[in-house]
């Protein structure tokens, strides 16, 4: 009858395993649902989305974070929140001249494990709700951006890279009262 | 370019709320599939089938676990593979007089965070992955159960209750050269 929850202060945790095979799931069922793999990138891109709008709030409750003033401090809050959430930190690399676009470098993507992608599914980006996640969660704090796969290790390239290029600030977005 | 990944002898940690948004992506997503909270049940139960086919392994794999003799055994091995997998320790309770049936209290089902039922899905079984998921896993080890949710706090009861029936030995299905 021993009972246990994590301390108030400590972040919940699940294991890897169950999120990666409840994941596997998820993409399966979209596989089955729309055959097509061009579809099912949209619509894990859309799920990651709204799942980004949910945690960025959980993000900046818990990191007290504060607005970004450039992409460089964008690029090392969603490197903590890779750690954060998914465990792993990815490297930040690849800059652009005009310090608006980067790479995520992902040597460990949780997400893949276990994972081999048939012939027929070439076209399929099995991690796309990260890309979702990331442009959900920068939108709601008024960051437009681009975000794209470069190499993915699941199509036998050396790291899974991820571009995140800076479009605009939403100015509009910003709520009434809010500088 | 910091990068760290967990120890070899540390099990790979995921955020819950990441996991439960996830998990809310699939429910969703199956329940516009099949509209039909008897079929998402369904659903629910044979991919959470397939996933404890799957963690089975590794949970024998870390815990370097042996047989069980009887369900009292098997009940602690269930609650200890919540906590690994769910990073929640529910309470065993409410044994049968023949101690071949018990209940999970769940107080904290990290499934459901977030989640309101609405009116027309009074049907659904929001967290039935978990019931394929014990299923599963268990038929692995030649224990046939029946598993079935006596209350559901998603539905107004004070707590989640999960009630596992032992059926029979899978005596049928050892691997030969096995006792």
């Amino acid at each position: 009858m021993s009972r246990q929850t994590p301390k108030a202060s400590e972040p919940k945790k699940v294991s890897c395993d169950l999120f990666t095979l409840t994941y596997g799931s998820l993409v399966a069922q979209l596989i089955k649902d729309y055959d097509n793999a061009e579809e099912v990138n949209k619509q894990l891109d859309r799920m990651g989305y709204n799942i980004g709008l949910r945690l960025v709030e959980d993000f900046l409750a818990k990191t007290n974070s504060g607005r970004c003033h450039d992409m460089k401090e964008t690029a090392d809050k969603i490197q903590s929140a890779f750690k954060m959430y998914l465990g792993i930190s990815p490297s930040v690399a690849n800059w652009s001249a005009a310090n608006d676009e980067f790479s995520l470098l992902i040597d460990n993507n949780p997400l893949t494990e276990y994972v081999e992608l048939p012939d027929h599914l070439a076209q399929l980006k099995y991690s796309n709700l990260l890309m979702g996640v990331i442009r959900g969660a920068l939108e709601m704090v008024q960051i437009e951006v681009q975000v794209w796969f470069v190499q993915d290790s699941l199509k036998g390239d050396s790291t899974t890279e991820l571009r995140i290029k800076f479009i605009r600030k939403l100015e509009d977005a910003l709520p009434a009262g809010e500088d």
